[in-house]
């Protein structure tokens, strides 16, 4: 079994913010699978993939998305089984993944399901750039310097875990909340640390969203979004 | 005065990880600076930068590194001063940085300077691979996935901020803490986290270290290193 299967980051949205190594690595990848039908990221890496003329060796594989937990799991086995099939078949299979691999990427799940199908594959990832890095950069944000910490997670881990790291953090980082926003601003209002936050969506794509959390209001936003609450710096948000 | 300062993020080493982005910025700038004599890093960002055929419009900009508080502000103010003549002689000056212009970045405290002479310029950043990220996918290791947490801070922050970073968060990535190997080791240790931990030095670089906490011994690394205490998660440092 000398199948490779490589989990390759395409960055947040934007074609540019994909790396050398990632379009390499399509390049030579006899089958770049993109996921489809998953929470709101539906299409995002199959648009950068094609943006760098690559849609011809594209294979769209159906994702795990229904709240039955029995279909959820069936889906795995089926996406796990045809990519396990095509790494047999083929050698050198890519599954493009927005973001980084490696940092809330449904790509590690892919990976487990189709090692056990197949004990000898060799897996591997290529980085990409992330949402975090992206809206830091759009907005003027520095995310940290010197000796700040950074907490990252998403705000489906719930709202307790936002007050506790925005106690102890410097900068906090809050994906996925999105149709929580409301409740995001007050809890950041509460810890006094509205100033210089932003929110972002749909970075680098049509119907962008960069906005200071204090101009957001009782707007919602889609699951897939970034919340910036940055350390005591000056100069955050310094674009907007 | 209409200059602009981008701050370039060319990822952690590897010329391939540098995004098409900051390539595109690189070869339309006027002057690209890339910072010397910093802590570790000298030559990092330059060799990115020459690796892609940008020598010929590369300046180096000398950097503070003294330990005598005025001879480091001093520095800094002549390396404010030499941006600042370039963009108001130039329009469009880069500053190539290694890992992310705003993730413990010289160029947070670069803009600054120049920004305080120059109020009019427009300062912009390209976001780029991190070190955290080429070691999380040289290791093989799943940074976060679901709903765990992250918490990233340099070991300069203090043992203390560890050890507690330790007791609340799922994985924990410590920055700068290379010379302190064998006390980082004992803090992963007490906390019974070193377990899949993963320790990376020169990524992508002439004596790349990647190795597994657990085998480090007493070894000391240099200044610029990452270490991984990942979650609970399994099919962590898969590739070691």
């Amino acid at each position: 079994m000398s199948g490779r299967l490589i989990g390759v980051g395409v960055g947040p949205g934007d074609p540019e913010l994909i790396t050398v190594k990632a379009l390499n690595v399509l390049r030579g990848a006899d089958v770049v699978f993109v996921p489809v039908a998953d929470t709101g990221e539906a299409g995002r890496a199959e648009a950068v993939v094609r943006a760098h003329g690559l849609g011809d060796r594209t294979r769209r594989l159906e994702f795990a998305l229904s709240d039955d937990p029995r279909a959820r799991e069936s889906n795995w086995d089926s996406a796990g089984a045809e990519v396990g099939r095509a790494v047999a078949e083929s050698g050198i299979v890519a599954f493009a993944t927005i973001g980084d691999p490696n940092i809330y990427s449904t790509f590690a799940y892919l990976a487990d399901t189709v090692r056990a199908l197949l004990p000898g594959i060799v897996v591997e990832t290529v980085p990409g750039i992330t949402a975090m890095q992206d809206l830091a950069a759009r907005s003027g944000t520095v995310l940290v310097e010197g000796t700040e910490r950074l907490a990252l997670f998403p705000f489906t881990a719930g709202a307790a875990r936002l007050r506790e790291a925005l106690e102890v953090f410097d900068t906090v980082v809050c994906y996925k909340g999105g149709r929580h926003l409301p409740e995001i601003t007050d809890v950041l209002r509460a810890a006094d640390r509205v100033d210089g936050a932003v929110y972002g969506a749909r970075l680098g794509l049509e119907g962008e969203e960069v906005l200071l959390v204090s101009e957001l209001g009782v707007r919602r936003g889609p699951y897939l979004s970034t919340v910036i609450a940055p350390g005591t710096r000056s100069g955050r948000g310094s674009k907007l």
